[in-house]
């Protein structure tokens, strides 16, 4: 499908419009590759007992490096998203045992906002979401009844660190910068020569949180190498702005929409880079919130 | 500290009085067997590469079971809690890609609804929680300063399930039951004669949901066995309402307050159970929400 | 206008459609008689000191008789929306004057739940609000940019009441009811012949909750009266389901984006039906939410 | 009572310490004057037609000077309260009418925040509201049992601006000020030797926010003029920090918990001042939130 987007631009039009991206017909993207009415996308790579096995065979330190950031104060939120927190004590309770008890109220986009999953409901192109189910279809006022993110599977798989930031040395580039295919080869190379396999959660470390970002070939390449996810340590995963002016995160449609992938974002990556922790097994499970678009996580690399 | 407990009570009471359980006294409860100031309790067995390792081995098959229930609709929940989600629209977003966006505000509380997992600002002792931290000095109006959930671990170590209700034959028994020592150890002996070893993640299987769960001496008894934590197909894990009628969840207190034990709740084990899976890795991580009492979660099984 | 519309029926339609509503062009609607740009509506009633003094010369027995209903266990809610009220306990705070200090947390639609005033932001004709503001243009992630419910003034007018139920008797009638211009005017005479003024609050006491409403034909009389504001006993003030199977409240939008009359959904009449009180000096303010929708209010009649 | 707690200090204590207040004893507060049982207080001032009718008869020009601050962008808020609102778009609603419809999730402590009305269950004296009720026996999960906010009446009375700030020249004193009963009088001096009725509603214009508020003794005079309430224009009315640094807003224990007398806090109070508006009908409808401490309000001033 890809392919001949590429030849319809090639014949009309001008060499350095070949660069720029369209969301493809819905012929190239529907069905998906995983059937008419499939929900779960790249998550269906975890019903192959291979993924799990490769992810646990490089458990061999006992060592569990965690990639979530906290959430409270100080934490980055994107847009208008909020996260309120409302202790309540919910005690004295009667009894000998004089037993006090705690809870909080809690308020946020909890799909938005963290480290965050991203499911298929969260994005379309107009109405046609992944798999062309419609918005106006599945939306209610209860959440979605197709694609939500109940649907995700727990993760358990190889994950590869690509390290663009260590790769490149981000002290000597400009502070904005949409990352290439090239780019993240390098960085592969670099790392002994690693591939991507099918089935990996692919994690890709910026360094300069928002203000990197994978660009759109880099985001068609990687949907290509079929992984189980793409994470990053900024929010977009992509360059945003993009570079086309007239493009509003296209990544996100690009992995979500198009090619059913999904994606990760807010990842805390300082101690997996520290340790220049390249493959490892990836684990994360996220919530099952029924009809969402996405889920606060905790992802974490053990090897 | 509980042998004094029960000297003090065979002096003054009849035979019968002998299980009535009383919170230890303060230099029983305090510092914790992991030091003073220690935040982690039980957590800290995750600093052991061999409970990860442990885990690992047990992956032969490439099988992951889930062990979370939905939020949603239908969903249980306990005391004046509630799960609100409240889609929304955050496109049209310009640009030629027309790209929609939706996410959704959520409101409950998070560590307290669904399958959940406790953390020690949870629960007190009049005023102190687990390793005396005071409940007047850690809690504020933003959450708790010290024993927030954020400093659990991300787990991944041998899972055990103990199927109580599959060792008892849960037709044969009234609707309420108090769950002993000598249930859990008949359980395990019908599972090939395993053992709990510390560090190990127990999860049991009561089969009749709120109805049933552990006892005081249960309790104390699984708290000895030292694992990593202890979860249920319940909401309360132990017997609720309890026997001894002055008081009220004594579990929780034996559990997290004066062993540092955490504990998660609500499991969804009928896959589990009905595979006889009775020994797995067990991962999960607890959302990092900082100050807060616990944290909703996804935890699974693999195999 | 609506004799454009009414001729245009005329000339293509069988008699009995000429009861058939649509929604007025453009022009019909737009700019409004208070003007282009105008926010306010029939609020603007309000800048006449004689609407004022009309209401205040209907007190002189020094009686005041609430018209909302509690928001608590019970409530009546529409659609999906929710009420929830956590309380926090905020003490002990330091001192010798031992202050003890309680707040809530509360979520919910608080310009769409319990007694509530409808402003402008509300509802649309499509893109198309009261005065033709374009959603696509005001409405932000935030609120509303234009049209929001802080721009509806304090209200203090001379409030009439219109007993329909009474008038008719609801025990001789069926369980669904489109209350007719001709209604209001037998229910108007029955008190006395009453009339209504521009500028009024006219409360209309359909006696049977929800299964009764105004018709668009009454909804367009009651809007040529050029009150302040329409208010019912129901939810939506008008009949629902429409009896026209094609339209979906469409009073709202002869109210809201039409006429730019405000609403008032939910009251409790029942006190003041009993003392027959018809007409009194209406106070209300609805809360100055930025951006909103509407307002929980608590509007009371004196007299 | 008061002139029982000024004795005791009389015959024990310096004269520097006659200033010093502490809470008065629970035989000298319960029961209120108003009765044992009572959950009004002040509030009762409603049920003497007098007072409204006092009200009414200073509408003599048809005005209304609204007197709350708008909820949104740039709003004052205390401790660690929220106003959050997130829009949601509820359709295309399917008819022919094309119906657009909006509305918002709000989340916020909505008894305290804006400009508020405090009820008797938002203070205490360690476990003592006013009249005696016990924050242990009515203090619910899901809010007050008694003394909840839904029981305040729909207020209107005659109100009475002092503008203690016009009164002393707010350009000549220091930032911070404990507002004396001489300051009060000599304003009401100012004011063409206005005098406080019993049943008013009392609004004190300090000019500079939270820096300015009554002292101890301003608060008992007041509360022995017998008000319907107090407000102001900062939160706590009350002077804050106290200068005597072992008080912590003893004016809120003062007015609520010892005289059942109703606050209104963050009123918006230029036009009032501007215009020289000492004198006027006050209306106010508190939300009949059930059970909770307070209510967000939007108070108008008519004349």
């Amino acid at each position: 499908m890809r392919c001949e987007a590429v030849a319809f631009v090639f014949l009309f039009a001008p060499v350095a419009a070949l660069a720029q991206w369209n969301v493809p017909p819905e012929s190239a993207r529907c069905p998906s590759k995983w059937g008419a009415g499939d929900e779960r996308g790249s998550g269906n790579h975890m019903k192959n007992p291979q993924n799990v096995l490769r992810g646990a065979r490089l458990i061999k330190a006992g060592e569990v490096i965690e990639l979530s950031h906290v959430l409270g104060p100080g934490m980055a939120i994107q847009s208008t998203r909020v996260y309120n927190m409302h202790p309540k004590r919910t005690s004295p309770v009667p009894g000998r045992n004089n037993r006090g008890s705690n809870e909080e109220i809690m308020t946020g986009e909890f799909g938005q906002i963290g480290t965050q999953f991203d499911g298929f409901a969260h994005q379309s192109y107009g109405d046609f979401h992944y798999n062309c189910f419609k918005t106006s279809e599945i939306a209610t006022r209860n959440g979605f009844t197709k694609l939500g993110v109940q649907n995700a599977p727990a993760f358990f798989t190889r994950g590869v660190l690509i390290d663009v930031s260590g790769s490149k040395g981000v002290e000597m580039l400009g502070d904005s910068y949409e990352i290439t295919v090239a780019d993240l080869e390098q960085a592969l190379a670099r790392q002994g020569g690693m591939k991507i396999q099918p089935g990996d959660a692919v994690i890709i470390h910026t360094g300069w949180g928002k203000l990197w970002g994978v660009g759109t070939a880099a985001a068609e390449w990687l949907a290509k190498q079929d992984p189980m996810l793409v994470g990053s340590d900024n929010a977009p995963v992509e360059v945003s702005p993009n570079p086309d002016k007239d493009l509003n995160l296209p990544g996100h449609q690009i992995f979500l929409v198009v090619n059913g992938l999904h994606i990760l974002e807010n990842l805390k990556l300082d101690e997996l880079v520290a340790k220049k922790a390249y493959e490892f097994a990836f684990t994360m499970q996220p919530l099952k919130l029924y009809g969402a678009t996405g889920s606060t996580v905790a992802p974490a690399a053990i090897r």
